[in-house]
Order: structure tokens, then C-alpha cells, then sequence
């Protein structure tokens, strides 16, 4: 630290004037600035450290920003972001009106391409060759990789076309052998034969779609990164380097315990040490309800399996893979393949319970509707983060499920207000219904601590009358129900709270009943207003000519940015206040 | 033909009654029957002459329905579905209320899955045989797919996860080196090297990807099949079996011109000859009004680019590519690449015209979402075949379309009522918006022959008013206008008639106007009416409070089937009589 380059470091303007003996002190400090920065604010830990010394090679031998460098995902672009120009705003990091936790291109010329959602790079970085052929601009276009991600349907769509493309496009696949969790799949075995040179000599698979090979080669071993860069600088055409790195490089914890360590949250910047939380006292997260439910009724019902498309700690699948690893299964970044897959297995008599992020979901729109709803099978979705998610920010909000879901047809679509609600929304689920249904339900902790309660059968589309009041109706979906209920109980409200529990079908007598009965209705949902909940109410009310008023609260039609949730739920105006307020306006 | 093998088959169990050497008799059989019934009713030829020997084998070779059979895409499986209880009634091929153009489980226990779309058959047919595992079940399954559909992610996902996996699946590869089009990409060019045997001796793709590989032999040759596949049926785990086959095979024309053969509409079954056409007099198709109008603005703005995953010839972006060869790309099936390689141009002062159609965009929606709007990237979508689409029924229909996107923030959307608006929207959207755009637009051709008038730039969310009647005014977005108007001036209505041109931004000050100057809205669309347009106008009257009644025409909340595209406007009540007798009842 002593020497502190980084600081001298504005753009990479200024880490081409190092010499490349300089830089391996540089990686040393960039490596302890990203540790400290994550160990006290939190956000993506391994990714970053893993590619410290690829970040610095490339800037350091490209010239960026005129060649474009394209990250994929973006969970290991804290050093990148760190040498170009956001050092001294890094520890905005994630928060709320800070810096994005992902390259955006609104924040930096030398994010090139916004990411979020994985295996969007190459086709992206194509696309920017394939312009710069056009304008015939001279300048060099990298994407990197991870193994992870690289696998995804869509990477592989980009690699088979620039393959027969005379784009100058260097792919760098960051092979480390895990994503979030450990990669699976057979191109990850096929990698990891690859690292032990058995193959050596012959076409490999990337040769095979005409891509120039390059590697393995050591992604901690500076020189060697810089040298072989170096090469690929005076190359043309699409041609893809194979770097080998270790995720969390540099905090043996990191290295040790790599799904941990990929956003493990606040820990000691020296030791590594995380805190040790006492969680036993707090109501569980409802991606832990998910997978202990999920394995009580797997017990009693045989054909029950899990899928999940590479998420299986986030979504807490994990804990049905560990109690029933021949019935649970992650398929990969492959949401495509997952619901699809489900579909195959829901002919043959199985009910799989297909996982998927509300917004990685938007990745498989045309297989819930092609191969699931068209086909009546009987898929579960559970519907993980769905709304706001936090810090993770536009790109991971769970924004616009209720609104794609609710046109597909024979679909069912509910949202639990509680860890109850989604054990008994769960269980009725694989009572054999014959159609689809998507339970959607947000991340992070609920409310309940006594929810391990014996399973009820829900009707489907049945909603629960909580509160009732006279004159005003509060429709609410899903958890925000309990800060309404919460609301109408503290401020003693005489106010008419519905929980609809069901987007689709809409319990259309309890909507005729408080129609009837009251002259507001407002509506509120965690999801886009823009045909979410509020507007099939309201297109219902049409067609019963409601003469009352109607108020819409919900996710405004514009991009919500990262932040604590609370704090954009006051954006969006889906908080407490602007509820109180509303109320009391009328 | 004088044996009539073919009519003695009501199931496959009659097949397998048949010694090796009649089958050749019944594969010319079975051939001439497609011939006949495609020349005389229309549908998709060369995909299922392609395949008479490989569907005869399979189903004499595997115990279906027990074994499952699954057809990737589906226009190759009529030969399938007149050998398994379906020739009788093969007449009625996608006619209204008759059997549909592709696999439908629904139809027979013989579709094993429902397919329309590519690329699925290796996820459902993986998803069953893991389902058989699970229950300890004995039976092949087997997935049959073409080469241009196994280069879309999808498949390659499903490979993926096939291969480490111990599931009984055999692939079939039918390679024939085009889909609709021409297969692309690098894996075709690989293909093409392994059929000359260059590659033979080493690993292969699939082989990386742990698929035991197997081929290619001649698809044409039966017994060399049958013996193949018989040896297959012995085997187990993750296999692929590269077939070489002809599109077309047996009826020269279609062999000879692949693309016009797909599916050529009625010709002579002994010549094989398309009657000449003359359309000189006829309006053009909205597809050639597209293409010629890109070339046109292609001629004038350099930064224009055209894109078509896999449709050059159904979208007519086979003009552009003839006319620009450098700035038209067919990148294959793969929706989610071609989205986000728009967006990778664009980011660099491009404009991509990126044309998908309707259904298919639902492949992409995620890209649409986070790559493209949420960037702000100018990426012009032109959404082809949206609305009912005639005989290619539920799988095909572009019915969700306004529904998914207009959920979206930062992103425009509109829809001409004829083919000037279409172009006049093409020419807005590529002088410098600064966002994205989509613009829908159906299969067929439009009203109007004066058509390839100068430009005129719109405004955008502006609507038209095309009269101006009392009480009553219908909304219509789209080329459904053209009937209203149509109905209006025959009729003499006193009605007045608002062209909406865009759904998003909606013009609000007209709507603003019509609310106040008239008691009834009616909306019309062809689209569902969950979430559509008039959903949109409905959320938007009860923000203002109007007081008058809605009446919104659009498609139902159910999955429509084929047919005649006017019988289907019928049946989702978005037609003249209709809409007449709605007014008329006002």
C-alpha cells in the first residue's frame, strides 16, 4: 500500500503510464480496495477479485474506451469501474442515487453495455464489431465471459454467428468454473478437460464454430495476461481466450467458500471474518419457506420435482437438492431450457416446481406460453424477487410479471401475503389442478415467525376479506398487503382491505361485492401499474360500470434505479404515507 | 400405388406388420399422398418429404406411443401424423375445426408434444425421459430437429444439460443445411465439414458435449435407417444421430427450390408447377411494403441496418439483403441474439432494423426489456404477422404482443391501419429518436395500391381522426381500422373513428376530446384484450374519471385456433357484424 498507485490512477490514461512491474503492486492494492470497499458497504465480492488482473491487463493494453470492452453480467466489474474514473465515488456503491452495482453506460464512457442478466456480451460486443466494419473504424471489441454464462442458449447464438462474421471480436471466457453457484453442465466438464490439456491438439468446441482459440492460460499471472493480450491486439476476426481464474482470488474465505463469498454481505476486511447473526429470532425468508415447504411436500407427494436455472442457493432450492438430489435439479443459465423442460416432465405426470427470478423469467416468456399455458401442463412457477429488489436495481427488479403473465391464457396467477399464504398457495398447487400456475412472492424476510402451520387448501381465485370498513376499498396483491393491514390497524381505519391473493382468475363476487359497497377503490401491487392488478380491477370495473372512483398504486412506467427498498417504495409511491395520504384524501 | 399399403395403416401397429421390403413402396406411398394433399389444400411440403423414410423407420422401429416421439418446429411431421390415425382426416389439415398443421397433443397420443415454435424438442423430450427414469420406467424417447433449429439457444441449453445427464434421449440431427431460409452460422458450416467426413476420427461437437455421436448417414436410405435405429434402440443415455436428408426429396421443384417448395401453396401434384400468379393487381403484402421501404430509407441514411433471425424470405428482409448485402444480416433462429446485437449497433449510431415476428419476439422479451429500452438504445422493432395469422393457428398468432410490451417504460409503440402509415412510421423511426420503437403490423396484404407515396413524418403518440360522428367513437389501433372505416362509410354511422396509431405514449389530448364529446368508447384490436389497447384507454378514461361506458373488442383471454384469418376475426368477435351490431345496440 505504501507506494498507492491506485490513487494516481483517474483513467486508464494513467495505468499506461505504469511500468508492467508497477502493475503487480497495483493488483495488490486494487485487490484491497475492492476488499475493503465490499467488507464495509457490502455488494459482489468474488467476481471482482477474481479478475483484478485481467481488469488491469486490458485497460492496460487496449485503449479503452475507443476499443470497446463489453463485461458480461458485471458482478466482476468493480475493478474496472474502480480504474476508470469511480474510485473516489465507489463507496456510493449500490446505494440509492450511488453508482450502479453494474456497468451502465449513462455512467461511464467506458461502460459500453449496460448488464445485469448474463450472456448478453458477446452478442452485444458483435454488435458493436460488426458497426465499427461498417463505419469502417479501426478499434478492438472484448467481451468477456464467464464459464457460467457463456453456457446460456443466447451466448451460444452470438459465438454461432460470429463465427461465420469477420468481426474483430476477441472473446475472453473468465473459466473459473462457477457462476454464483458451481457451473454445471456439460460444456463446464468439457472446460474443465480442456484445463488438463487432455484435449490439446484437436478442434475444440469453439474451434469448431470457427473461432481462433487461444489458452488456458493463468488469469492471475500478470505478465503472461499482458503478453498474450499483447498478441491478440495485432489478431482479427472472432477469436476466443481462454483465461483460468479462481473466484474470490486473494481472501482465502473468498477462495474457500465461493458461493459465500460471492455478495457475502459485511465482513472483517482483514480477516475475511463474516459476523455471526443470530437469525433465529427474525421471521425466515420467504426463499427459505419456498424450500422447506417444497421438501414437506415432496415427502408426501412423489411426483413433485425442482428446477432452478442456476440459482439453486438464491433460491433456496438447494435445500430440496440436498434432501432429494435425484428430484431437483439446476440446469444452468438456461431458464429457456428450464421451463421447457418442466413441460416435458409435467406430460409424463410430474409436477415440477419450476424457480425462476420474476425478472430472469422475462427470459423465458415464449416457453410459459408456448409450452406451458398453450398445453394446459401443470407447471408451477414460483416466481422469486418479484417487485422491488433493492440494490440490484433496474436491471433485477421484478418489475412486469403480473402485467406478461396476465395475457397468456390459462394461466393461474398468485401472489401470497405472507409465508402462510405461499405454504398453502404451494400445496394447492400440486393437488393435481391440471393447469399452470405462477406463485410470485418477493426476496427477503416476511413477517410471520409461527408460519410452519399445517397446509389449507386455497380455492383458486378466492380472495380474503381482511378488514372490512365502509365507503373505501383497499385491493392489495401479494406482501404489501401487510404493510395495508398493518396501516388500517394502527391508524384505526375504517377501511375495507382485500387481499386478492389471485391475479388470475380475479375473484370476480368479491369484486362485484365491494363494488358495490364502496365508493374508492384503490388498488395497490408491487409491479408495474401499467397492466398490472389495478388495470385488470379497473377493466373489471368497466365492465360492471362501477360508478365510484378508482386509485392505482403500483411501479410507475419508467425504470426504478437501485436503493433499500423501502426507500423505492417511497419512490414509486407504493409506501405507507402515500397510502395514509390517499386515504385520507378521500 | 397399386398395392395401397398406406391404406392400411390406422396405427403404427400396422406399420410394423409390414416386411422391410414393402416400407420402400410405402414411402413412395406415403410421399405421393403429402404431394397430393399439400398440393391441393396448401401447407408445408418439403419439410415432410424430407423426412418419409426417417418417420416411416422411427415409428416401425420404436414402440410409439409407448416410446416418445417428439417433432421439433412440426412442419416436417405430416408424414407422422398420417401414419398415427390421421389420414383420413388429413384433408382438413389446418382448416378451421380440422386437425392442425403441426403436432398437438390435444390431437393424439402420438404428439407427444405440442410444437409451432423451434428449438423445443430437446427440452421436453429430455424432460420426459428424466421423468421415466424417476418412475422407473423403461421407453426411448427421441427428439427429432432439424440443423437450422439445433443452432438456436434453446437446443444448445438442452444439450447442455442433456449431456451430463443419464437420460435415455436419443437426438436426432435431420440435417438438410436449411430451416425455412438457408441455414447460417458457424455450427451449419460444421455440419457441412462433418458430412464430407474432414472431421471424421475426432471429437465432434456433440461428442464435447458428451452426446454419444453417431453419423451422419442418409436419410433416404430406409434400411440403412431401420438397421441404424435399431441398434440406437439398444443403447442408452444422452445420443445423437446425425441424419443427412434432402428437403424436398421426391418431387423435383421442391428439391430444387427449397424456399419456395417450404410451403408453396397450391400447385400440380404429377408436374409439381405453381400456377403463375398474377399479383401486379393486387395491394401488396405488408412484408414486401417493409422491405422495399428499407431499402428505400437505406438509400438515404446510411446508419440503417436490417436484421431477421431466420425469416430473410417470410419478412422480406431478403429485399434489403439483396439490395445492401453488407448491411442486412440473417443471424438464424435466435431472437435473443438478434435483439441484443441490434442493441450492440446501436450503441454505436446504428439503426437497426430488427425484424421478428410477432410470436417470435416473445423469444426475445427479455432482451426488448433490459438491453434495449432500459438503454434507451434507437433499435427499430418491426413486429411482423401480429394478430391472428390465419392457418398456423395458436402457436402462431401474434396476439400478445401490445399486451407485453406496453408494460415496458422508454418505449414507443405503434401500429399503421395501411401501408403508408407503415412506411411513414418506418421513416419516423430512423430520423434520430433517441429510443427504441416497435411497429406492429400483420400477415398479408393491405387495401391500398397507391401505396410507395413520399414520406411524411408522424408524430409520435399522435393519433388520427378519421370522422367525426356523435356519441359514439371507436378507437381502433391498426390495420382492423380499415374494416371500421370501411363499415362506417358503407353504413353512413354517425360515428367518429380514431386511428390510434400508437398505443404508447397514447394521445392523450384526443382521448381527452372523445371522452368528452361522447358517451360510448369503443375499442377494437386485433390483439388480447387483457392488457391490450383497450385496457390502455379503459386505465386511462378511469384516471379522468369519464363517465361513459367502454366497450372493448379485441381477442379473448383464451388461445385461438386456426383457420381462415376472416372466420377467426368472427370467432374472436373483432368483426364487421360484430363491431355493427355493438354500435347499432348503443
Amino acid at each position: 500500500m505504501a507506494q498507492d498507485l491506485l490513487s494516481q490512477i483517474d483513467s486508464p490514461v494513467d495505468l499506461r503510464r505504469f511500468r508492467e512491474s508497477e502493475l503487480l503492486i497495483l493488483a495488490q492494492e486494487l485487490r484491497a480496495f475492492i476488499i475493503a470497499a465490499v467488507a464495509a458497504k457490502e455488494g459482489h465480492l468474488g467476481a471482482s477479485l477474481g479478475v483484478v488482473e485481467l481488469t488491469i491487463a486490458l485497460h492496460y493494453v487496449f485503449d479503452t474506451p475507443q476499443d470497446l470492452l463489453v463485461w458480461d453480467v458485471g458482478h466482476q466489474a468493480y475493478g474496472h469501474k474502480i480504474l476508470t474514473g469511480r474510485r473516489d465515488v465507489f463507496h456510493t456503491n449500490r446505494e440509492l442515487g450511488g453508482i450502479s452495482g453494474f456497468p451502465k453506460r449513462s455512467e461511464s464512457e467506458y461502460d459500453t453495455f449496460g448488464v445485469g442478466h448474463s450472456s448478453t456480451a458477446i452478442s452485444a460486443a458483435l454488435g458493436m464489431a460488426m458497426a465499427s466494419q461498417l463505419k469502417a473504424e479501426s478499434r478492438k471489441h472484448i467481451a468477456v465471459v464467464g464459464d457460467a454464462s457463456i453456457a446460456s442458449g443466447m451466448a451460444f447464438e452470438a459465438l454461432n454467428h460470429a463465427g461465420v462474421s469477420s468481426a474483430d471480436l476477441l472473446v475472453i471466457l473468465n473459466d473459473n468454473a462457477i457462476g454464483i453457484d458451481p457451473a454445471v453442465g456439460a460444456l463446464k466438464d468439457y472446460l474443465t478437460k480442456t484445463k488438463s490439456g487432455k484435449e490439446t491438439g484437436r478442434d475444440n468446441i469453439f474451434e469448431s464454430l470457427n473461432f481462433d482459440y487461444s489458452g488456458p492460460i493463468d488469469g492471475h499471472d500478470l505478465p503472461a495476461l499482458i503478453k498474450e493480450l499483447e498478441r491478440q491486439k495485432t489478431l482479427d476476426g472472432p477469436r476466443l481466450l481462454h483465461v483460468r481464474t479462481t473466484k474470490g482470488k486473494g481472501l482465502k474465505q473468498a477462495e474457500l467458500d465461493q458461493v459465500r463469498y460471492h455478495a457475502p454481505g459485511k465482513f472483517d476486511k482483514i480477516t475475511g471474518d463474516i459476523p455471526a447473526k443470530d437469525d433465529s429470532k427474525l421471521p425466515p425468508k420467504f426463499q427459505d419457506v419456498f424450500g422447506h415447504t417444497l421438501v414437506e411436500l415432496a415427502q408426501q407427494n412423489e411426483r413433485i420435482v425442482g428446477i432452478t436455472p442456476a440459482m439453486p442457493t438464491g433460491s433456496s432450492m438447494k435445500i430440496m437438492m440436498d434432501a432429494y438430489p435425484d428430484r431437483a435439479f439446476d440446469v444452468g443459465i438456461a431458464e429457456q431450457h428450464a421451463v421447457t423442460l418442466a413441460a416435458g416432465m409435467a406430460t409424463q405426470g410430474l409436477i415440477p416446481f419450476c424457480n425462476i427470478y420474476s425478472t430472469f423469467l422475462q427470459r423465458a416468456y415464449d416457453q410459459v406460453i408456448h409450452d406451458v399455458a398453450l398445453q394446459k401442463l401443470p407447471v408451477v412457477f414460483c416466481l422469486d424477487r418479484a417487485g422491488l429488489v433493492g440494490q440490484d436495481g433496474a436491471t433485477h427488479h421484478g418489475a412486469f410479471d403480473l402485467a406478461f403473465l396476465n395475457c397468456i391464457p390459462d394461466l393461474t396467477i398468485a401472489a401470497p401475503m405472507d409465508a402462510i399464504e405461499l405454504r398453502d398457495m404451494m400445496y394447492t398447487a400440486q393437488l393435481g389442478l391440471g393447469f399452470p400456475i405462477a406463485i410470485r412472492y418477493p426476496r427477503g424476510r416476511g413477517h410471520l415467525m409461527d408460519w410452519q402451520r399445517p397446509f389449507s387448501k386455497l380455492e383458486i381465485g378466492q380472495s380474503r376479506l381482511l378488514t372490512t370498513g365502509n365507503r373505501i376499498v383497499v385491493i392489495s396483491i401479494g406482501t404489501i398487503g401487510v404493510m395495508v393491514q398493518e396501516l388500517i390497524e394502527t391508524e384505526k381505519l375504517e377501511v375495507t382491505h382485500v387481499d386478492l391473493r389471485f391475479l388470475k382468475p380475479l375473484d370476480k363476487s368479491q369484486l362485484d361485492e365491494v363494488f358495490e359497497n364502496h365508493d374508492h377503490v384503490i388498488t395497490i401491487e408491487d409491479g408495474t401499474m401499467v397492466g398490472g392488478m389495478g388495470s385488470a380491477v379497473g377493466d373489471y370495473a368497466f365492465a360492471k360500470a362501477y360508478k365510484g372512483s378508482i386509485h392505482k398504486l403500483g411501479l410507475p412506467d419508467s425504470f426504478i434505479e437501485q436503493g433499500p427498498t423501502s426507500d423505492l417504495q417511497q419512490i414509486a409511491e407504493i409506501d405507507r404515507g402515500t397510502l395514509l395520504s390517499l386515504i385520507k384524501s378521500l
